[in-house]
C-alpha cells in the first residue's frame, strides 16, 4: 500500500520532509508545489519528482492521496480547508495557524469532513521523548504533578525573521514546549503565566525582541509545568524533559553526537550537544511520517491533531499576552474538541 | 584563638548545632538553654557541657562570646536584638523571623549596634552548590540569564508540625531556595509568582497544605529563575541547581550514597539520592559554623546577613500572597539595606 | 559515479550487506549469488536484483565491477584471489581466512595485482569508536601507553555453531578486537597472552567450549593492551574502548537504546544496552561501505587491508595457542606488508 | 571501651594515622615512637600525647594494649612478632614484609598466639568498593567470573624513593589491587602474567623503573581478574573496579571533587579526580581503624589478616618475575592458612 503525497511549500522545513517523502517506501512523492516556482523547480529536480503547475491543479489532480502543507503559518488553516474539502489527508505543519479564531472557524467547517488531519509537532516523535512519554503513560511514576521543560536554541534565528515575527519566542518557539507539555500533562492548562526579556545582546538580536522566557502551566487538577526556554545556549541545542509524580520522576536527557570522553589534566570533557533540530530532531521527522501514514494507511487516530495545534496556539498567545501584562491569562474553550489527546500512547 | 558559645535551644536542628559546636577546636561550647530543661539537659550531658539556667544569665555571662539561636521562629528577633545589645555575636537559624515588620523594626534596632550577626541558610555552605557558585561569579558562564532550582523533600514533615504551618511549604521550605535564588541572581527579585497545589495524598497530608509549589522570580534587569518544589520526593532529597548565561550553563547535580552502578538483565541502576538534609548537607552546617568563627574571629564580612534573612522571608510571604491570589506579587524595599550580598565570593 | 556490485553469499550477515547495497544511490546492486540458491533468491526477491546462476558467470561479468564476499571463512583467500584475478575490487567480510599459510599465499599472489581489496572490521566504521581514534590520533592524550577493550556478547552463539567452531571465542570473536587493539595501538603487538574459562553453564555452552576469556598484548615500544571477552552478559553488548597515554585518557562508553532515566523508590535506572552487533553497529556497516565506495570509486587507500586481516587472524590464532598451553606466544612476520595501518585517519 | 594504642613509625603514612588515632573517641593515642626523634616528637607535640623513649619500654608498658606499625617494610615481621608476644594486638601497614620466607616464618611463629593482627590494605574500607563487594557477596550478580581493576597514580613517588625500590610499581603500588584481587575474586589467584613498561619520561623516572603495567591472575575455578596501573595519570588518581558475572557487572567508579558539571561553548566539562590516596582514601582510614576496634574490643574477626598480607606480598613477587622472565608464574602454598579471607562481608 502507498499513499501518494504533494508538498505544498519548498521552503527550509519544506525541504527536509521533501528528503522524508522521497526515501520512504511507502510513499508515492507526486509533486512539488510553491508560489516561488524557482524553489519548487530545485526541490522537484533534487528529488526527480513533478513540478506541479498551480495548487488548484495539485487539489484536484485525483491521483494524489494526501498534502504535506508547508507554506507560511498565516496560509495554514484555508490550505488545510481546500485539501481537507478536495477529499486529501492532510499533514500541515506548525502551527496550525496564527490567529485563534480562524483556527476556531477552521475547526468547525472540518465539523463534518472526515479526512485525518495531522498537525507537525515532531518532537512527540523523537525516540527518547517517546520512551519518557510511555514510561509515563505506563504508570511508572503513578500519578503526574510536575513537568519541568528546558527548551534552549543554539541560536537566534536571522535578524530579519525575528523582526517579521516580534515576540515569535513564545508562538514560534515555545509553542513547541507548549505541545510537549499538553502531550505529558495529558489535561488541559487552564492558566499560564509568562516572563520574557532581551538578554542576547543587540548584535544577535537588534530590535530587542524577548529572547529569554519562563512559563509557568497549571491544570484543573493542580498539576503544574515550568518551560525555560532561550534562544542562544553557546553549549548547542538543550532539549530536556523531566516528570514527577507520586512515585518517582523520569528525565529524557541531552542528545550527545557521540559518547568519548576526555580525561585531560584539567577537565574531564564531553563533546557539546548536536546542533539544531535538523540533527537532534532528524529521527523525528522520519517517524512523524510513519504516524501519518498509519492514520491514513491503516485508520490509526491521528496522533497530533488539529486541536492539539489549537491548544498550542492558544497557549503561545496567552503566554505572550500574561509576559507583556505582566498577569497569569485563563484558557476557556469555546468549542469542545471531539476528541482531545488521541494517541497511541494512552 | 577560641570562640566561647552558648546554644540557645535544644530541638531538632539545635542538636545538628549542638554536634558541630562540640567537635570544632576553635570552640569552646560554654553551655546549652533551652525552655524545656529536660532537652537542654540531655544535650548538656551529651557533649559534657554546661547546662544554662536562664537566658538572662547567659546573655549577662561575659564568659560568653557569642550565641547560637535555634528557638521557634517567632522568638528570633527579639532574641537576637538582646543578645547583639548584650554584646554577643549572634548565629540565628533560618528563618529570620515570622513578620516582615518585626524584622523591619529589628533591622532598625542593630543599625547602631556592631555585632556580627549571621542567619543560618546552611546551602550556601554545601561544597558541590558553593563550587557552581564560585565558577559562576569568576565568569564560567558570562552573564547570568536563568536559573533554575529543584528541591524536593524526600517526605513531608509530621501532621502535626504541618498543621501549625499552613502554607509552611513557602516560608518553612522554599525559603532556603529563594535564598540560593539571591545568592545565584546577584540581585534583588523585583516580582515573584508563585503556584501551589495539594497533591500528595491524605495520609501524609490530611489538611491538604499545599505540598507541591513552583515560583517564577524576576529581576529588574531580566534575570529570571524558576523554582520546582515537591514535600514528597520517593527517590530522596532532590537538590539541584542550575544557572546558564551567555557563555554557556552550569549544574550542580545530586548527591548518591554511594557511585556504584549495577548493570543487570533488565535495568542498569544507581543508588537512590541521600534521604535528607542532615545527611546531604551534613558538611554545610560544619563550614557555616566556619564561616561564623571567620566573621567573629577574623573580622570576615558575614556571609549571609540579617538582610538575607530579611529578602528571603520577604520573598516567601509574597510567594504564598502569590499562590494564594493567584497574581504577581511586587517586592519594595522600604529599609535599604546598609550592605547587601556580602560573601566571600564576590 | 556508480559502482556495481555483486554480493557473494545470502548467510546472515550476508543480507546486513545486502541491505545497505540496496540502499546506497551510489551502488548498483548488480546480483547475489549463494550455493544454496534458495537463500540467494530470497535476498534476490526482496531486493529485486538479478539471482545470479553462477560465480564463474558473476566473475566473467565485465558489467560487475566488484564483489562483496560473506561466504565461510575458509573459502575467502580463494574467492578473494579469484575475483581480484577477474579485476574486481574485493570486500570481503572478517576473517580474510582460517589457515595463515593460505593467508600468506594470498598476500604474496595478491602482490602484483592492483586491485583494492578490504576486509570487513566495521567496528572501525563506528561513529563513537572512531571519534575516539581521531582524537587519539589527533594527539588529545600524548603518546599512547595502554589500551582497554571490553568486549562482551549478549548471549553465545547457537549451540551448533560453537561445536563447529572450538575455541571460536579468539578466532571468531576476539578477532574483532585484536583489529580494534592494532588500530588503536598503531604498531604490531609482538606478543599475546591469554586466559580462557567455560563458565557459562551447560545450558548455553554443553561442549564447555571457551566462553570467557582475557589477552594482553604488547609491542616493541612497551605499549599493552587488555582485552575482556565473555560471550554472555545478560544487561546487552557491552562495547568499550580505552585509551590510555602522557596527556590522559579517552573512552568510548556503551550506547544505550534512548537516554531516558527513571529516578524510582529503590533504584535510579537506565536502560539496558543495544541487543548486538546488528543494532550497536548497525551504522558502521554503512559507513564501511561507505569507505569501499571511496577507495574503489575516489582512489582512497584501503582502510581495512588484507594485511590487517592477516595480523588480526595471526594473532586470534596465537591467542587461542596461549590459552591452550598456558604461555606468552611471539609473533613474527615472516611476509612484510608492503602497506600496512593505511588508513584515513592517519 | 576505650583501647590505648602507641604508635611506632612517624614517617608520611604514620601522621596519616596519628591524626585518626587523636580523633577517634573510643583510641586513647598512648605515644609514638620512631628511630627518628625529631619526626616522633613532632607528632608527639602536634597531637599533645607523650614521645615514647624506646620500642622495648612501649611494648613493656601494660598500660599500652595495642600498637600500630608503620617503620620501613623490611622491620614488619620482627615488629609483628615482637609485640604479639609482648601481648599487644597490633595493626600492621602494608606490606607485611619484603621477604616471603620471613612471612612464612611470622606464620609460624605466630601460630600458638592468640592476639589479633591487621595488615593495613584501606581501600577494603572505602565506601563506594565496599558496596560494591557488599553488593557482589549479596549476589547481586551471581557467580562471579571476571573482575577488571585499574589503577593510576597521579604522579609517580620520588625518584629518591624508586631508586630504592627497583620494580617498586608491583610491591609497593600493584599489591593494593591484589588484595583489591583476592578480596573480590573471594578464591586464590594460581597463577599470574604481567607485563611492564618504562614508558612515563626521562624526567619523573630517570632510572627507567618499570612505571606502567598490565597483571592477568586465574584462580583454580576459571575465574579471572586483569589489573591496569600507571604511576602518572594527568587527570588524577584513576581507582576503578569491576566485577562481571552470570547475572550482571558492578562497577564503582571515581571520585570527584565536587559534581558540577560546565556547559560550554566547546566542551560539556567536569572536575578531574581527587589527587592522591590521601583525599581519595581519606575516609577508609577512618574505617580502617573503626575495624581493627572492632577486631579487639568487640572480638569481631580480623577483617585484613596476615594470610592476607602474604598472599598479596606473594602475588606482587611473582607478577614482578614474571614481568621480567616473560612467563606466568605459579603460585602454590606451602603454609596453608588457618582462616583465610576472614571478613564481616561474608
Amino acid at each position: 500500500m502507498r499513499l501518494n503525497i504533494a508538498l505544498l511549500g519548498a521552503g527550509f522545513i519544506g525541504k527536509v520532509h521533501a528528503e522524508n517523502l522521497a526515501q520512504n517506501p511507502s510513499v508515492g512523492f507526486a509533486g512539488i508545489y510553491d508560489l516561488d516556482e524557482a524553489s519548487a523547480r530545485a526541490v522537484a529536480e533534487q528529488h526527480g519528482v513533478p513540478l506541479l503547475g498551480s495548487l488548484e491543479g495539485a487539489l484536484n489532480d485525483d491521483s494524489i492521496d494526501a498534502v504535506f502543507i508547508t507554506t507560511p503559518p498565516d496560509t495554514h488553516p484555508t490550505l488545510i480547508l481546500r485539501a481537507a474539502q478536495a477529499g486529501k489527508a492532510v499533514f500541515c505543519e506548525k502551527p496550525v495557524g496564527t490567529n485563534l479564531d480562524e483556527v476556531d472557524a477552521l475547526l468547525q467547517s472540518l465539523a463534518d469532513i472526515d479526512r485525518p488531519v495531522q498537525i507537525g509537532f515532531n518532537r512527540r516523535f523523537d525516540s527518547h521523548h517517546r520512551a519518557l512519554a510511555e514510561k509515563l503513560k505506563g504508570g511508572a511514576i503513578g500519578r503526574l504533578e510536575q513537568v519541568t521543560i528546558t527548551s534552549r536554541d543554539p541560536h537566534p534565528p536571522p535578524v530579519a525573521y525575528m523582526r517579521n515575527t516580534p515576540g515569535g519566542i513564545f508562538y514560534d518557539s515555545m509553542i513547541h514546549d507548549f505541545d510537549m507539555a499538553r502531550w505529558l500533562l495529558d489535561e488541559e492548562p487552564i492558566e499560564v503565566y509568562a516572563v520574557a526579556s532581551s538578554l542576547i545582546g543587540e548584535e544577535l538580536n537588534p530590535d530587542r525582541d524577548p529572547d529569554t522566557a519562563m512559563a509557568t502551566l497549571r491544570t484543573a487538577s493542580g498539576k503544574m509545568c515550568a518551560i525555560q526556554m532561550s534562544r542562544r545556549a553557546v553549549y548547542g541545542y538543550d532539549q530536556r524533559l523531566e516528570v514527577f509524580g507520586e512515585k518517582g520522576m523520569l528525565q529524557s536527557g541531552n542528545v550527545q553526537v557521540h559518547n568519548v570522553r576526555h580525561y585531560g589534566a584539567k577537565i574531564i570533557g564531553e563533546e557539546v550537544l548536536l546542533n539544531f533540530f535538523t540533527d537532534r530532531y532528524r529521527q523525528s521527522y522520519v517517524q512523524e511520517l510513519e504516524s501519518f501514514l498509519l492514520a491514513v494507511l491503516h485508520d490509526h487516530p491521528v496522533e497530533v491533531t488539529i486541536w492539539d495545534g489549537r491548544q498550542s496556539l492558544a497557549l503561545s498567545l496567552a503566554a505572550l499576552r500574561s509576559a507583556t501584562e505582566g498577569v497569569p491569562v485563563q484558557l476557556n474553550y469555546p468549542h469542545a474538541p471531539r476528541q482531545t489527546h488521541r494517541d497511541r500512547l494512552q
